[in-house]
Order: C-alpha cells, then sequence, then structure tokens
C-alpha cells in the first residue's frame, strides 16, 4: 500500500507517470478539455475527473491501470460517449477507488486498429477505438460481400469498445442479435493490469467459462476492452420494406411471428401507432400512405439475395388478408419514404419538449397486453401526461416516450417500469443500467441476482477501480 | 460450522435428510445402484459417490444443496450423463467439500417440465431432465412449424439441463449457434441454495452481467440448472444434401466461404478425408458416388421453406466449376444414403480399434495448414499410428482420430493439442473440459485467463461445493 497522498501530490504523481508512458499530448488536464469528456451528449450526466487519458496501445492501456491501481484512483473506460444511462462518464461526486479522488477517464478512441478483412472465417479484428462506420466502410471495402450485423444511428460516433461494452443491439437485432452474437473475440486488460488476448476468432471454442459474453455488456465494470474479434455476415444486395396497417398490437405480434417462420430475410421489424405517427406527419410535413386511423402499424424489412424475398413477404401479407393494408418499396428512395415514418419519431417528440424514455423489453406474449395498460399506468399518475410508443416489436422492445410531466418527475418512470417489471419485462431492453437505471435494478433482479452479479464483479475487480458507481448498486 | 462427524455418521445424517425431502425412493444408496451412475458411459470415468439423490422439484434440488453443504459435501449434477469429458461423475477419490467424503449425485432427470409452445415468442421453457428428443417431440407436436436449433446423436439421453451445462453443439451449429445461442432464460439454483428464476424468455434485456451465458457451458461449477427457456427457430420443409469432392481441404475452405456467403439455408457442413471414406465404404459395405481418390470431401446439407435452396447451391457449385464432383438428393433416402459416408465414420474407427479421439477447432483460416501438419505431428511420435479426420468445417471444428498408440499413451494427444494451440485453435470445440482436459487447459488459457476463470468460480461457490475437480486445475 502507497501512503495517502494529498490529492492534489496524488493527480500530480499519476499525471507525471502517464505523460511519461503516453506522451504529454495524450494526457489531458487542462479543465476546459476535460470537461468536454465528462459530460455525456444527453446532457443530463456531468461529472469530475482528474485527468483524461487517451492511450494509443494495449500496452498504454495496462500502464494507465497500473498506474491509477498504484495511485487508488478509479477509471471510466469511455469509446464514442453515445450512451443513455451515463455508463461512460464518471459520477458528480468522487467514487470508488480512494473514495476522495476523481476518477481518470480512459478514452480508448486511439485504439484503432483495423486489421484486413478475414475471408474465410467472415471475420475481422477491429480497436476499441473504431467507429461503426470505420468498421461499416472498410468491410464493404474489401469486396467479400460481407457486412457487419450490427447498426444504430450512432454509427458516427459510436466505437467498437463502447458497443461491446453496452451490448448494442440496434436495427437489425432480430436477425442477427446484438454485440454479443457478433463477438468471436476480446483483447482485454483485466483490473490488475493482466491482458487477456483472445483474437483468434474461434466459431466454436468450449474451453472455460464464457468470459468474452460475460465482459460484452458488463457497461466497463469488469474490464476494458481494447480489441474485438467480429463476426460478419454476408451482405444482402436486394432488399424490401413495408409498411402494414393493423388492428391492434396483437395482430402486430400474430403477424410478427408468422413474418419470423415464413420470412428468411426478415430483417427489422417496428412497430409505432397512429398518435406517433401523427406527430410525424405534422412535425416532418407527411402523408402516410395509408388511410387512418389503424390501431398498430409495423415497419418490416426483408434482405435478401434477389426479390424472392418481395415474394415471400407478399405470401405472408396476404395470407393475413393485410395485402390491402400495405405500402412497399423496394428502391433507395420509396425504401426511405417509409423508414422516415419511423425514424423521424425521435426528433417529433422531441419538438414538443423533453420526453422521458424508457427503453423497456417485454416477452413478446405479453406486448398486446401492456399497450394499453402502460397508457392507463402513466394516466393514473399524471393526467397531463402524453405517452408515445415505439420499438423494436420482434424482440418486445418498446421505448416508452412520455411527454408532459418535468424532467426530474420520477412518478412516470417508477409507474412504467413497476408495469414493465410486474408484466415479466426488461428495465433495459438495450440501453443498460449505467448510472440511470440503478435504483430501478430491483424490480427486475432479485438480491440472489444481484449478489451473483456482485459477486462476480468483486472477483475481476476486488479494488472496485473500473467504472464505480455504474450498473451495482452501492453496498 | 458443523462439527466435522465421522464419514458414515455424517453420510448417514445426510441420508436422513434427503429421505424426508425427496421421499425414500429417491435416494439411492444401494453400491450396485449407485454405481450405475458413478461411471460415464465411455467407461473412462469412474469414480466414487455416497449417494444419489433424484430431486423431483426446484425446491428438492434446493434441499439437496441445503443439506450438502451443511454437511460439508459436495455435488456432482448429472443430467444424461452422454458428456465425453468425465464432466458428470465424480472423481475416483473424493474431492471438495470436506475433501474427504466422496460426493452426492444430483440426477436432475426427474425435472421433466415441459410448459405449452410459446407461439408468439417462439420460444419453450423445458426441465432440466427433459431430454433432446423428448423436446423435439414436444416442438413438433404444437403444430406452429418450430423446432430446437440443435440437434445431436445422443438426443435420447442428453438432457436441457446436461446441454445447457456443457453449451453442447451439435450439426446445425453453422446456422443455429450451440446451446448458449438457444437460451432466453434459466432457472438456477446457487451454491448457497439462492434460486434465480428468468424463466421469462426476453429477446433483448441488458440489465446486468450476463449470467445466463456464463452458467451456460460451466459444466456444473457454478450453479445447479433446473429449467430452461429455449428459443424455437422455423422447421424447414426441404432440404438438400449433397457429397461434394473436392481436391483438398484449402478448396473446401473457400467453397465453405461462397456457401456461407450465398446459400442461405446452409445447415450442415461436414469434412472429411479418403481414409475415414476408405474405412467407412469397407466397414458398411457402402460404394461412393464420387469416383475417388480426392483430397476432401465435404457433405452439405441446406434446408428451407421450397427448392429455392437447391437452385442456390447449384449456382454456388457451378460457379466453383464443381458440377461434376458433386451428388445431390433431396429425396429422405437419398439423403441418408449420403450422410451415412458421414456418420459411419466413428463406427467405422472403433472396428478397428480404440482411437485416441481429440474435439479441436482452428480459425478457418488455418485449416489447411492444420491437415498436414496434424499427420507429420503424430507420426513424428508414434510410427505405427493411423490419423483419420472428420468434423464440422464450418466451425473449423475437428475431431481428430488416432489409431495404434494405446489408450494411456498420452504422446499422441500432447502433440496433436501442442499443435493446435500453436496454431492458435481450441483444445475444445465442443465437449468441454471436465475432468479429461484439465491437464492441457493451459496450453490455450493464459494464467491471467485461468486466473478470471478461478475468481468466477470462487465467486458463485466459494465452498467449493459444485463438480469439484471439473474445469479448474487444483490450486
Amino acid at each position: 500500500m502507497l501512503p495517502v497522498a494529498a490529492d492534489g501530490q496524488k493527480v500530480a504523481r499519476v499525471t507525471e507517470t502517464l505523460v511519461r508512458a503516453l506522451g504529454r499530448g495524450h494526457v489531458l488536464i487542462d479543465p476546459d478539455v476535460v470537461a468536454s469528456y465528462t459530460a455525456d451528449w444527453t446532457g443530463r450526466w456531468q461529472g469530475q475527473a482528474a485527468l483524461v487519458a487517451r492511450p494509443g496501445s494495449t500496452a498504454e492501456v495496462v500502464s494507465v491501470v497500473q498506474a491509477c491501481r498504484a495511485a487508488g484512483m478509479a477509471l471510466v473506460p469511455q469509446g464514442g460517449n453515445t450512451g443513455l444511462v451515463g455508463g461512460s462518464v464518471p459520477a458528480g461526486r468522487a467514487e470508488g477507488g480512494d473514495g476522495n479522488t476523481p476518477p481518470v477517464i480512459v478514452s480508448l478512441v486511439r485504439l484503432r486498429r483495423l486489421d484486413p478483412v478475414d475471408r474465410a472465417a467472415a471475420q475481422v479484428t477491429a480497436g476499441a477505438g473504431v467507429t461503426l462506420s470505420a468498421l461499416q466502410h472498410h468491410v464493404a471495402a474489401s469486396g467479400y460481400g460481407l457486412t457487419f450485423g450490427v447498426d444504430l444511428a450512432a454509427r458516427d460516433s459510436a466505437t467498437v469498445g463502447g458497443m461491446v461494452a453496452t451490448n448494442a443491439g440496434g436495427i437489425h437485432f432480430i436477425r442477427y442479435g446484438g454485440m454479443r452474437q457478433q463477438v468471436a473475440g476480446l483483447e482485454l486488460v483485466l483490473a490488475d493490469g493482466q491482458v487477456v488476448e483472445r483474437l483468434q476468432g474461434l466459431a466454436k471454442d468450449n474451453t472455460g467459462y464464457d468470459l468474452l459474453g460475460l465482459i460484452t455488456g458488463s457497461e466497463g465494470t469488469l474490464a476494458i476492452v481494447t480489441a474485438a474479434r467480429l463476426r460478419l455476415v454476408p451482405s444482402q444486395p436486394f432488399r424490401v420494406t413495408a409498411l402494414i396497417g393493423l388492428s391492434d398490437t396483437a395482430a402486430a405480434v400474430e403477424l410478427m411471428a408468422a413474418l419470423r417462420r415464413e420470412v428468411a430475410g426478415l430483417e427489422a421489424a417496428e412497430l409505432f401507432y397512429q398518435e406517433g405517427l401523427d406527430l410525424v406527419c405534422q412535425y416532418g410535413g407527411l402523408v402516410s400512405p395509408l388511410a387512418g386511423p389503424r390501431g398498430a402499424y409495423l415497419l418490416v424489412e426483408c434482405a435478401g439475395g434477389d426479390d424472392g424475398v418481395t415474394d415471400q413477404l407478399a405470401q405472408c401479407l396476404a395470407a393475413a388478408g393485410l395485402e390491402d393494408d400495405t405500402a412497399v418499396a423496394t428502391e433507395a428512395a420509396g425504401r426511405q419514404g417509409l423508414w422516415a415514418f419511423r425514424e423521424r419519431h425521435t426528433e417529433a417528440v422531441n419538438s414538443v419538449g423533453v420526453p422521458h424514455k424508457l427503453d423497456i423489453s417485454l416477452p413478446l406474449g405479453a406486448l398486446a397486453a401492456f399497450v394499453p395498460a402502460v397508457h392507463d399506468a402513466v394516466a393514473a399518475v399524471s393526467s397531463e401526461a402524453k405517452v408515445v410508443l415505439w420499438g423494436h416489436a420482434g424482440d418486445g422492445n418498446i421505448h416508452v416516450n412520455v411527454m408532459g410531466p418535468a424532467p426530474d418527475d420520477n412518478a412516470v418512470d417508477d409507474a412504467v417500469l413497476q408495469l414493465v417489471a410486474a408484466m415479466q419485462g426488461s428495465i433495459s431492453a438495450e440501453h443498460g443500467i449505467g448510472r440511470a437505471k440503478i435504483r430501478w435494478l430491483h424490480l427486475t433482479r432479485s438480491p440472489a441476482d444481484i449478489g451473483a452479479m456482485r459477486a462476480i464483479k468483486d472477483a475481476l475487480d476486488p479494488s472496485g477501480v473500473f467504472n464505480p458507481g455504474v450498473m451495482l448498486p452501492p453496498i
């Protein structure tokens, strides 16, 4: 144990060590510069950091971890900082480490290794700091007819490391799963500074516990991801998009089950409702191709090698008697036009005010009952609240947007999340727990569950240096 | 802490407790009966147990765990006991617990819960003791056009619990993945007797660490699986099988990459060689439809909604110039005839003698170099050894069979596994570590890796009561 130095002395000593290891340009201490790393992009989370370290190699990450450990300082790993739950920025007050000194932010954006695409394995190795769009371009440029299975709106900022750490989902989850399903290997720096290098990309490997899957989605609390070996999927040259009007959510769930069974190329199935569509049309000056009102809408996209996917989709819709309730497009402009009705929900809602945004999921069998129930639950706590729902229907993942109540009024969030828990759902389908959702963790995780999580945290990070205050409630 | 009783007294006390909890008929103490649980089906692993408990409910599993804990006795969870690495039977000598008393075998075969198929979610909940074939029949009988994505030869004995615990792979891995990809939920009994119930079947849930994925494949060392919520996949009415003769392994790997990109319904891709085919033909009185010799063979199966998969496969083979090197069948009898060339490898090899069987995997880019190298490596340590290779080509998973050297001669195993490790492969692609492969774990897992594994084990099973001597080397 080092003697506990006064705060300033300790930070100065760590700074000096890191300047030697990383170079002066990559140890940021100017408060204005540091401030650009301590706030998340929603502006809701704003913290304190002693400094920002920007290691340029795995060995430099090890140096940062060792210097912080030696000084008793905590580390907050940060990628593109596009998360929505405060998991990539420090707390407002100092937490972890010696419980006194603000943490060091470790920005991984300089780890931009991008190996040639491995055609035989259909995999690629990427550094933690590679952005999703850089990855996408690199894979496309290989000319091997491959692509990456996870896509999301923040692609220009979100990094491979951050996407692994948060098990990012995105719009193609129904076909390819989330990041955990794409991870064929990881390179990690553990809390004691040791490196685990598992980048061979083995398709099948039952050698011990699934450390890769455990680290994926652990939100920077167990290890620092420095690189990932990622699976690729065949790119699909042909695409068909359909907007389908349905009588209610139950009909949408029923259609989803049929689509999943019968349309091999089903790639996206987005659910939304009349109130959202009306807002979007009003905000964006758009006109729906389907006469309203409808009880529910599905925006479906299928992709494949040729237009056989259009036939499959058409057959499935005909069997459901929905030919006349569907608008279809196969050309890029037409498809984008249909997607706009779904994609512009966020801006349309934001134009009305700052919504409460809850990212939840439900068992698919409970989805139809949830929709009226959530309107009732919100109405019961706030008479002026307006609820707009949309989401990824195939995954049971609904983004509940509530407009009206003040941003710091938690009554609506409590009511929605308690309903979700009572209906056996998840309080965080894809965004993670971060700092934002710890207070609700107990709703869907039992003491035994949380005990197991804490035991795992203590096992891999016994000093609690990685991302304190994220994911687990204080003891 | 209880006072340490004499061995016999302790066993008698636990027996009494368990008889009260489970009923006399489900606490087996007759040495002849117990002996049928202490040997695995290969006959290689033969251990000692104090008794066998057959709980009939999750609550009874909790009683067994609590009784064993109180007495300081270890537990060995057991399903269908079809594993190949000694993970489901006790050691020859007492291990774990108080290090003195033989363990209790907990047979989970009575946990036969089988809920109705959930059509909306395409999932089903099954007890740990449900066999794979019972699960398959149950799903087929629902009439929902669904099936279970993992299939393997031991289907009549292998249980859901055992398959989860070992992350079983099987013949459709290339399309659907292994058990970890099918697990949408688990019910678990932890080492402290607490139950974690996570059977809602959420498609998307980023609420904390991936406990489900961690327990899957943990070989009974972290928790006892009592039930699983399993994903189902659409059943495919149409199937085409092709036997393809190739110039060498590199050509097979190249064709695999093209098939994976262009044939959406690719469900199996089995690799074998002339020496294996010759043995099979000789042993089974079969005649290959392809004129030999060939440098490698692929047996490919594609499945889909209609015969469009046949066209896709034919196009892909034509592009590779392989039309004249392929035998194709779409009717059941013809397909079975082609499959026989692959499936009868095991019996053909066993008819020659007891082979050394090594279940390894390689990065796909290394497969072509591995094949001649493994012949050389074996020849270097044993001049009379004969090597027969077959496996799941799409996963880089090769079953290395070596005939000649005595069963207890480890020189061949050492040589093969060291080569595998040097080529960045896995020493256990699908069978797991069990007791059999602990001695080679260090070849592909670094001290940091093994340290992380041990930390996880100690975190979730601090007293070491679950399956001692399995997966991790002694400290």
